[in-house]
């Protein structure tokens, strides 16, 4: 039997008791993870020490040693994002719905843990924890398959949770870290109906495209944004340069950062200049249409390819419209359904834009930098959906849940 | 360009407008449907009449011959359909949730269409109506993929629709038929993503299995139900066999059909010879565990693949059991997750049962055919997932929609 198919196993065998818990039992698990990594950081920096002299002699850019360096600070951060888990209310067991039939039977519909979830990831080891906290907070057993460079961090992260569970009433086999760093493990999970009830990628495009592309297994989308934020006639200047700038530059790596901005064409005859002056300012490379290249000097042509692509990146495409109706197309065309705004004053377009754009969220007059559990009040988030079925936009816990009808009878039989 | 892709493009090109529409407008155009269907019955049938010589030569037995006929009285109740599909509430554009942030941000979560809808069915025709009324209702296009015996009365019942359609709101491009009978044209929408929002497969468990093991799309599974009912020692014993014949033999051929009996063996001892015999009296045979076979001298020695199987038959296995924990063990290995019960006077039993058993729905004393949209009171039903994403058991118009945020702001930006 392979790695991915026994530890599956093991932790499809929690399950049943995961269902049980109470809440105080799950938390109580929680609070004590959160202790044993605060108490075992010393050998978990060393594990990650591993990981990172690993990638420097392969070569790794330091910006992704970065994101996968470990020291006490951040494992503290980490620790409290296991305490702020606990502290969140916990959706499973509560009543959504009760109908009473006209023959006596009464039916209940209940938050259930979703079962046994496997999550796809990268590098950052932050992850292996949170991920873990939000499944097991829900009562689900959770499968990590985590990058391979940061298997020596993951597997010290693990075994700590481990011994930390073995003294709470949650089963240690309910937290599984597949340790096996090839490609076939991810092709494994991503076949194993039966044993995982759902998977969730987390990571970047092609991470994400893989699972998509290739699970049976029921998979939740996340992740890739190519946002707009599109500038109409009656955007009021400063409000429209700040949300831009903030869309755009406040964190440029983000899924929820802006990729293009659509500018009407009489709001950018006076103020594209004044506009791709600032971004120029915070250094953000300008790729534009011929309109666009013709008031600011300094833009590069963009391409349709440019259009289409998620940057991630101090790179912005700007493209001048005639209004709503054209902004709506190319969003239409070139979007990923993710996060889009427009700014205007203009309330029949932006109701019209808020009504007609399909995305997971729609703004009027902010930046779509808010699309995040934590800015929604959610306390948590385990990624950002991007699909339509079961959970769309930020996830708090209740995307880690599914429901079950209860039905009390009394004999009832059907005619 | 292939029929899939052209008809699928055609379908996409719409779901701005469905998204728009009021539910006055929707439920115009399904009455409309629904008239158009009675004043045209004599083309129906006569188009059904070439399905049923065809069936016929190609040597379709009976009983499939009988769910592809279409008579006027038929027709009449298919009709009917689409009009109590007309006088449910429409749950688009219902407001979710509503979230006030401290920073000023209003988020409001609204039910919106899903999209495009492909739904992959058998011989019936009068799916092509109910799925298409329901998807229409919902604001969503749909492809319709029907089976090839009943290809000329699903192209005769989408002519008159579209006919009707043209007289009002509703796009008649919001209504494909896929008519290339190939496999490969189901093959073709497994893949589209991009076009096709979610599949869902109506029909035997071959079909649903291709579907679920080949699609990238996302997908509702339904369906296959290996169904228990586990007597307990305290089972009344004429509720015991009322709710017991009823799961088995009301009507055997539906998923929610109990394919398995799980007996307490206290229960057995005295219970169930005369239980046996009432199955006998009905025409169910009978196969059994060693217990069984020893008290039931004309039960057959059941296999662990019958365990296995979902008849849809008159056929019964039959199992003696320790009690509660060995009936979920065996329905938790043998069973579907669709529909379980308990016969029990034991409220401990009970509760533990419903609390534990994994599946869609779980019964104390009634019969698991009540797993049925239209007795949950829904006034309508897509199907019954037998997955734990998006949506499980029943499924009611909401099932068909998504969600999205809607934010509005006055200018915030992400510090």
């Amino acid at each position: 039997m392979s790695e991915v198919v026994s530890k599956t196993t093991l932790a499809k065998g929690t399950t049943g008791i995961l269902a049980g818990l109470t809440t105080e039992q799950k938390n109580d698990a929680l609070l004590t993870m959160a202790e044993a990594l605060r108490s075992e950081s010393v050998s978990i920096i060393a594990a990650n020490r591993e990981d990172l002299e690993r990638g420097r002699q392969n070569g790794t850019p330091e910006s992704l040693l970065d994101r996968l360096a470990l020291d006490e600070a951040r494992i503290q951060v980490i620790a409290e994002g296991l305490q702020q888990i606990a502290a969140l209310p916990d959706p499973v067991g509560d009543t959504l719905e009760t109908l009473k039939r006209p023959n006596g039977l009464s039916i209940e519909k209940i938050r259930v843990p979703l079962g046994v979830i496997g999550i796809i990831y990268e590098a950052r080891p932050n992850v292996t924890v949170d991920a873990a906290g939000l499944c097991l907070k829900t009562g689900n057993a959770v499968v990590l398959r985590g990058g391979s460079s940061a298997l020596s961090s993951n597997r010290r992260i693990v075994e700590v949770l481990h011994a930390a569970l073995a003294g709470t009433a949650m089963p240690p086999h309910a937290l599984q870290l597949i340790e096996d760093p090839n490609r076939s493990s991810v092709d494994e999970m991503l076949k194993l109906n039966g044993l995982l009830d759902v998977i969730i990628p987390r990571g970047g495009s092609s991470l994400i495209q893989n699972v998509v592309m290739n699970a049976t297994v029921p998979v939740i989308e996340t992740g890739a944004g190519i946002c707009h934020t599109y500038l109409d006639a009656s955007a009021q200047p400063r409000m429209a340069q700040e949300i831009s700038l903030n869309a755009k530059a406040q964190r440029p790596s983000v899924c929820n950062a802006m990729e293009t901005l659509l500018v009407h064409r009489d709001y950018a005859r006076e103020q594209l200049l004044p506009l791709a002056e600032a971004f120029r300012d915070v250094h953000v490379e300008l790729r534009g249409c011929a309109e666009t290249v013709a008031l600011v000097p300094w833009a590069l042509p963009a391409t349709l390819e440019d259009y289409a692509t998620e940057y991630n990146d101090y790179i912005l495409n700007i493209k001048v419209v005639s209004g709503t109706e054209e902004a709506m197309q190319h969003i239409a065309q070139y979007g990923t359904q993710h996060s889009e705004c427009i700014v205007t004053e203009d309330s029949g377009n932006a109701a019209r834009f808020l009504q007609e754009m399909d995305a997971a969220v729609v703004y009027h007059n902010a930046s779509t930098r808010f699309t995040d559990g934590f800015e929604f009040g959610f306390g948590a988030e385990i990624g950002i959906s991007t699909q339509k079925l079961h959970a769309r936009g930020p996830m708090g816990l209740p995307a880690l849940t599914s429901t079950k009808y209860k039905i009390y009878g009394t004999g009832q039989i059907r005619g």
